[in-house]
């Protein structure tokens, strides 16, 4: 029997089912006496300490191990002790006679769904943390003792409904051959981790708890997206056979993680990092990249209630651009507003925030925060080889503008006797249709340009790219962007100028090796794309690359391009 | 002593000052007894008939001489037994004991407010005739006579607060010399109405109501924004002179309104209108016009439960069509989604409805209503000259997939025995900039192109044009936009396809002598602009349009091809 999902980690494994079933929060419906409202209160109070309890010791285990993952357990104990929450479900305690549980289940719940319905994957992936954190409440209430995957008997494929943030950070890596889950896209929770620990992982896989018993052998075929149930003999050999082949692919594709790419007929191309953090694991990537071609500097003003200030910003940026050494780190000033939303900004509502007072446009507005994110990155700059980059560029006055304050930040330092760099290049990201189709003005104007092809895309089409309902019209193959990245990337080529592509089409091979044929010479990608990406260019001519990208021009469709990229590098992708 | 403001419909006047203060709505704080609440019920009830036989008698009086007009009427006494007002309005007084005034001011307001937040300027506009109802209502519960603009005892220049849509309405046009408010825009419905009647207007004049007596002579002067108490007799002399050469300027420009646009050295231009509705006051335009370039069709969709039927489309599409005769009739199937919502549609909320599933992306999903629409076009088709036109369009996908649905709906009306036109054209609006980088493998599958300026601006500059916030980075102007412009419209030229923009720019002088330049042979406007257009097509030189255009695409801000229009043009423009 052959049951299929959506193969969002690629592997294939055989082995016995372990059929995880986390605690089920039932609660009880049954109003409380008015004398037993006082125990309630005491008894949720007590049930809090002991799933405090319980999340400092994982927090414990963990903070050695991968300090990262401990971090998780810090933000459930403030869900724990959230306060509105907590004066939430003592209402419903006090007032409506609810029993803990049920109050617990409800309020966990109102504000899960809430942030749930959030377009940005960084909030609603908080909405699992708190549905975490309130069976977790629920579980403790019951007296029931804790269950998770930190320790398996035995390799084994995890059949289960959900993995939760708690289950995964905990989740015995060494055993877990493969995961088959009920639910969840290619960007679930479970999708990333799975992906991260290169785990097997089929999803969506429907009513999959029933479908497989406790230790029955399977095979969780995530190179097809198909879970076989009571596999023969052979095939378990194919998959045997198919695992090993696969394996020795992904060995070979990682032996290229360090080295230089360079074209067979002798062009370098620099792969460079997109960086969203600072965490040890992010700057893992400094070792086998040729710099940042993306430092994405949101992370320091999320989830936090004030502005990072001057001094904490420079800590960072220092660090980074120590880590780097000579090679560039382009450092993106504040990108937020659109999907992004902060905590310490109260940014009105608007009706297109894709098309509103965003990033740079914010930035303007807002000296106080432009200023000191610049001053910050102008006394790093000594540290290393800074180039500062603006998001959202439409015009040529933008350009103008951003570069006079930057001018008046370098003037103020210099009157307060703060040594920078004079070397620190100014640039643009190219992901408005408008500063692609004057790309000849500005290059003429600015150091470098990046070009950011998931928000050009988005532009160029007129399609929301989280918008699920209009997914179909957001293709990043269609011949449009390609034309645009053309006019941009020639005109900044034309004026000695490095341009860059670091949105996802440079770490997708089909695109990258248009790019490349376009004249690109850097890409910057995620440190997962950077050993597939060395291999393409240490096996695609710059010749045929050339050739590829003239044909790309002149197709008229996505599909069209797609299939021709498939069949012009098979021999490459293969 | 002057003031100032904001000049929103051109001209200038002198005359006494005419004080319009409407009745004030102030309310009862007091509660009633709960003896009294049957006989208030009674007395809401009696107020909602005296204001309906008010509004009854208002229409009766227009019916005849302006039946557009007569229809806000009809609309108000909607509004005035609305069942969800009218159901908390109840409410209020039975359960609140709220005095019926204060209920209808509070209840009013609450919709009010809410519609007053929509960015569609349609809907907004439904805020003004809720407060004129609110207003009515609390007037005659009063017991207050109607108090209007109907008659004015002599010629005088009106100053007031604001207007509400029924004094506009009923406004004694032959005796308003020009219009001074102390709050509106260029887009609120006094200056739509100051425009349409040709009534000097100037508003936002902080507290004119209290800076200016009753029967004082001024100076309204709405070519500069300047309103002037006091004036002296040069002042006055000096009002009257401008008065004069304004009215012969318009005079003179309106002696264009017929006359064919040929350039001095003979290239003509077609000069077509943008139709919105089909009133006979819209159709006005059919006399002097070589066709329409935007039949725009959501007014058929618009202010109703239910979709329109096949039946009424076809009517509507066939009335239109006689009227042009052998002109040609551009119909735009749906366009709807993005700012514009329907009743009859319950459309999902969506982030970024700009960039969501909106017009021919909508269609594709609702056969029901693109079907219709087309077979109601097609059959209408014989009684004219009919192209259709497809909004949305982002990728050849999309044009593939439109015309397969026009074939397959003229089989299915060949099969039905029933009569359509074998010469109707097929085409596209260019309003997406993916399209227009790919115009020369649209060209070859579309009979034509209409480029709709306002949202290839927004699309191409990455701004919302309705959020105010960000209204300073919407640069029509802006040379990266006449680039695309000049892509587009080169491909479909070099196939011998007309292309028309129907955008605002082809209605602005600037915009319209860089299109001529960019082998633009077709624009389209709204009527306002038709005889403007006329004089510049015939006193512009294609050779010196040329010369514009090409200097334009060289240009790098939109402030600087202002300015170069500004100059260039000057001898024209005066």
């Amino acid at each position: 029997m052959i049951h299929h999902g959506n193969p969002v980690s690629k592997g294939i494994a055989a082995g016995p089912v372990f059929l995880y079933q986390p605690f089920a929060a039932a609660v009880s419906e049954a109003l409380l006496e008015e004398s037993a409202v006082s125990e309630a209160l005491n008894k949720y109070e007590n049930a809090r300490k002991n799933a405090e309890s319980e999340l400092k010791a994982i927090r414990a285990r963990l903070e050695t191990s991968d300090p990262e993952k401990a971090k998780i357990f810090s933000a459930h104990i403030d869900i724990l002790f959230d306060e509105a929450m907590d004066c939430d479900i003592r209402e419903l305690i006090e007032c409506d006679r609810y029993s803990p549980d049920r109050a617990i289940d409800e309020v966990f719940e109102k504000y899960a769904r809430i942030l749930g319905k959030s377009p940005d994957p960084l909030i609603k992936e908080r909405a699992s943390d708190i549905r975490d954190v309130k069976t977790r409440l629920i579980r403790v209430w019951n007296g029931v003792a804790e269950k998770n995957l930190s320790s398996l008997p035995a390799p084994a494929v995890i059949v289960v409904h959900d993995l939760l943030p708690s289950d995964t950070a905990t989740l015995d890596r060494k055993n877990v051959l493969a995961i088959v889950t009920e639910i969840g896209g290619s960007t679930s929770h479970s999708a990333i981790i799975a992906r991260s620990y290169g785990i097997p992982a089929i999803l969506g896989v429907e009513n999959a708890t029933t479908h497989f018993a406790q230790g029955e052998t399977v095979i969780a075929d995530a190179l097809t997206g198909q879970v076989i149930s009571n596999p023969t003999q052979e095939q378990l050999a194919d998959c045997d056979e198919r695992r090993s082949r696969f394996l020795a692919q992904q060995a070979q594709i990682n032996s290229y993680m360090e080295k230089e790419a360079v074209t067979p007929d002798g062009v370098r191309v620099d792969i460079e990092l997109n960086l969203a953090s600072v965490s040890k694991q992010s700057l893992e990537g400094a070792k086998c990249t040729d710099g940042v071609g993306l430092f994405r500097t949101e992370f320091l003003y999320m989830g936090r209630d004030t502005l990072p200030t001057e001094e904490e910003q420079f800590e960072i940026y220092r660090e980074v651009l120590t880590k780097f050494g000579d090679r560039p780190v382009t450092l993106r000033t504040l990108d937020i507003g659109g999907d992004k939303k902060l905590d310490c900004l109260n940014l009105p509502h608007e009706e297109n925030p894709f098309l509103g007072n965003r990033a740079l446009r914010l930035c303007f507005e807002r000296p106080d925060i432009f200023r000191t994110q610049l001053r910050a990155a102008y006394r790093a700059s000594v540290y290393g080889n800074l180039w500062i980059m603006f998001p959202m560029v439409a015009s040529m006055d933008d350009i103008r503008r951003a570069k006079q304050v930057a001018a008046e930040v370098k003037t103020e330092l210099t009157k307060e006797g703060i040594a920078f760099s004079p070397d620190v290049k100014l640039g643009i990201m190219i992901e408005i249709p408008s500063i692609a189709l004057l790309a000849d003005f500005a290059a003429k104007e600015v150091d470098f340009a990046s070009i950011g092809t998931n928000d050009l895309c988005q532009y160029t089409m007129a399609v929301d790219r989280l918008n699920p309902a209009v997914s179909e019209y957001y293709q990043s193959y269609n011949p449009a962007l390609f034309r645009l990245i053309h006019i941009a990337a020639k005109s900044f080529i034309d004026n000695g100028k490095p341009v860059c592509v670091c949105g996802e089409l440079g770490g997708d091979r089909l695109g990258a090796a248009v790019l490349m044929g376009l004249g690109v010479r850097k890409l910057s990608m995620s440190i997962s794309s950077v050993a597939q990406t060395r291999k393409l260019v240490n096996e695609l001519e710059m010749k045929k690359a050339v050739e590829i990208a003239a044909k790309v021009l002149d197709l008229s469709t996505a599909q069209e391009v797609e299939k021709y990229l498939n069949e012009a590098l098979k021999d490459i992708l293969l």
